[in-house]
């Protein structure tokens, strides 16, 4: 869920565009090759390839912290902000961390060759919907450490090939975790194609490979906003965006003032730069005038901005007597706040007449992410989980429970703002397809 | 499964591309809107819209019909072949037959709201992940004159609002259905813009609306190869593909030549124009001195031209003694007959060593739409079932069952040869998303 901005790397002197469609051509069509073998190899052959890499990494840390020493050198030099270079750093005890990450999914589940579904027609033929690998996937990303190993081990316990294309700034970085991904799958008899770094940040490199659909079976993008569009614009493989979330949260008439507090704070404070962070506050204006002043001395307090519509700036305005310390806080939303995914400590506010407004407000402006409603109305609740076309819809409960991790699925690659496949949290399971398996005994179309 | 050419209709004079960018747009717009209604209309009444439809098409024959004639007219003056024609004709007995299929598609049940899974996390909050529409679908076909209405209906069933882009030569039959549509949507009091038909086949408009990705959830082509890649090339909303079937029939050393005579004449001869039909036999070389030439003593006299490799051919010419029909039938294989969809009775003809070559063979040549083994020998189907990477795999039954009817899915919009969100037969179900719905009592994230 980073938000960096896309970086386009120069092309690498000496590198031709030739050389380099050749190149990216030879990794996907070795990835295929690879998914072949992987789609069918034992849960156990998996998952001693995991394991023998949550051994390398420990095992390698001089190797890797030197690598990693090279990129912070290079974003030191290119005046990176302080806190960009922090995301870079590796450090002993965050490798020990990566480790424990890939034993955790060695530990889980195998979601490849589960029945989904299975039936027989008065036929007699017996039908069998079976998970099965996606095949070839391609992961684009940027700037983080961690996303080559996280992305490589969710690709191979679900039985797919992956290509990793990832960030200029942690390149050296990557390259060290690739090397070790290779080591860990020969070392385990695995295909080594299973997993490949494309060895350049090459702009041309991405779009060779964004249409190679004939190898290639489906694009993941983590990253900034930029990145994601880029990548959907120019894909001819199908891609599954992980784009931005402009959540909401709405206060019913009906909310509990304690509840709609607590789960609002947690919403938009616990931690703001992430995806699942609540961005705008609606409040009934039946509730508005005492729910609201106590909201928002509550977000004042954690040092939230308010950016308000004039009916709320109205409430909040009056009651200011009491609030002191909030009137700082408070400022007159442009019209942009009101579809604008902050990813800080700020928050927009509106005042809504009723439950419908609320809901074909958000319809309207929230990206589809994730949604709540706090009401002790069950009634207002199922209308507001019904009629909102978002990904999750919780009923008192804090939006922050998109996440694959919270949902119980061990692990995620992200969460998708797509509605085809797979929509919210991705685990195992959505990295797969499925295919289907009929036996018969010599039946033929009538 | 058509697979005529892509039409590109020259634009029509005086529509300026800025007003077909704003048609097209407002369209798309429109159809959002019905979107959210139609996602929590009540099953009758979206079936009580079909019923209606289903009495409006006899009702208005004479106005189909004479629409119908203006298309058939053109047709014959742009000199189109007889069976061109034909395909476009309807007639009171056709109109019939689509009323009825209105009625069945009434009587299935509806996707819409199915509770797929549901837990409850450790911290008490409930997840439900429920089915839901995909929201806008776009269909993009060419001339059959019913898939106007088999497509929204089940557009419409599955609560999809859907826009419709036919093809230029039946475009007076297309809008005369989507005025019937438009009436059983309005008499009913669901949104009329719940189906809409873009009223030119001026490009433009196709390339305006692939980039609506604001308004619209899934691009669905059907028709010819080549639109399907225009299509997939040109979109930014994601696409479902219904591309070509190259599909293989392995005949293995343990095949009942019984049941593979019966099959392989069934999947190549039955309907040889479809995707789901044989394209090519693969022959285990232990048995192919004694099962080929049965086969393609068979095919011959079905009148099925065989395209042979050199070991095949060996074979056949050496039992031409015996096979005087088939001599005449018999031709080399050129390389490019060896990844064709011949749509036609013509099969290519391979001998394999062994199992696994077949299963290397057809997953580099086939299309991944569906593939048979026939054998006695469970092992080998069960190796076949697991290793192939396509749609449907067969065991002793015809690959002409990978079909939405034939699986009892009621009705079919195509046969996604995609591996994101449907493969195989999509019917109702997959013209579904779903979301997930959350009840808590205060939960936040620690």
């Amino acid at each position: 869920m980073g938000h960096s901005s896309l970086v386009i790397p120069a092309p690498r002197a000496g590198l031709m565009s030739a050389d380099l469609v050749q190149l990216v051509t030879s990794i996907a069509q070795r990835a295929r090759a690879a998914s072949l073998v992987l789609a069918t190899t034992p849960t156990a052959r998996k998952d001693a390839a995991l394991l023998r890499l949550a051994e390398l990494i420990p095992a390698s840390a001089e190797t890797l912290l030197f690598a990693n020493a090279r990129d912070l050198e290079a974003a030191r030099a290119n005046n990176l902000p302080a806190h960009q270079v922090e995301r870079l750093t590796l450090s002993p005890a965050k490798l020990d961390h990566l480790a424990e990450s890939v034993r955790q999914v060695a530990a889980l589940p195998d979601p490849v060759g589960t029945t989904l579904e299975d039936w027989t027609r008065p036929n007699g033929i017996h039908i069998r919907k079976r998970r099965v690998p996606i095949g070839v996937i391609g992961i684009i990303y940027e700037a983080r450490p961690n996303v080559t190993i996280d992305c490589a081990i969710l690709c191979l316990k679900s039985g797919n090939a992956a290509i990793l294309r990832g960030g200029k700034e942690i390149f050296n970085t990557n390259t060290a975790f690739a090397a070790l991904l290779t080591q860990a799958l020969a070392e385990t008899g695995l295909p080594a194609d299973a997993v490949q770094l494309i060895p350049t940040t090459d702009r041309a490199a991405l779009n060779t490979l964004l249409k190679l659909d004939a190898y290639v079976h489906c694009i993941i993008p983590r990253g900034g906003e930029s990145l994601i569009r880029f990548v959907a614009q120019n894909s001819t493989i199908p891609v599954i965006k992980h784009y931005t979330g402009v959540c909401f949260l709405y206060a019913d008439k009906d909310a509990d003032p304690v509840l709609a507090e607590n789960i609002l704070l947690n919403a938009k404070t616990q931690r703001p730069g992430v995806c699942n962070t609540v961005e705008q506050l609606l409040v009934h204006a039946g509730v508005a005038p005492t729910l609201l002043p106590r909201l928002a001395a509550a977000l004042a307090a954690k040092g939230v901005q308010l950016r308000c519509d004039p009916a709320s700036l109205a409430i909040l305005r009056n009651s200011g007597s009491q609030l002191s310390a909030l009137n700082s806080q408070l400022s007159a939303a442009s019209a942009a706040d009101f579809t604008a995914e902050f990813l800080d400590l700020i928050l927009a506010v509106r005042i809504v007449p009723d439950l419908e407004t609320a809901i074909a407000t958000i319809n309207r402006d929230s990206s589809g992410h994730t949604e709540a409603i706090i009401t002790r109305d069950e009634t207002a609740a199922r209308r507001f989980q019904d009629a909102i076309d978002s990904a999750v819809v919780t009923w008192n409960a804090s939006t922050r429970f998109n996440d694959g991790f919270e949902f119980g699925f061990g692990a995620e690659i992200g969460i998708s703002t797509d509605r085809l496949h797979a929509r919210g949290p991705m685990g195992l399971n959505e990295l797969c397809s499925y295919k289907y398996v009929i036996d018969g005994t010599g039946q033929v179309r009538a």
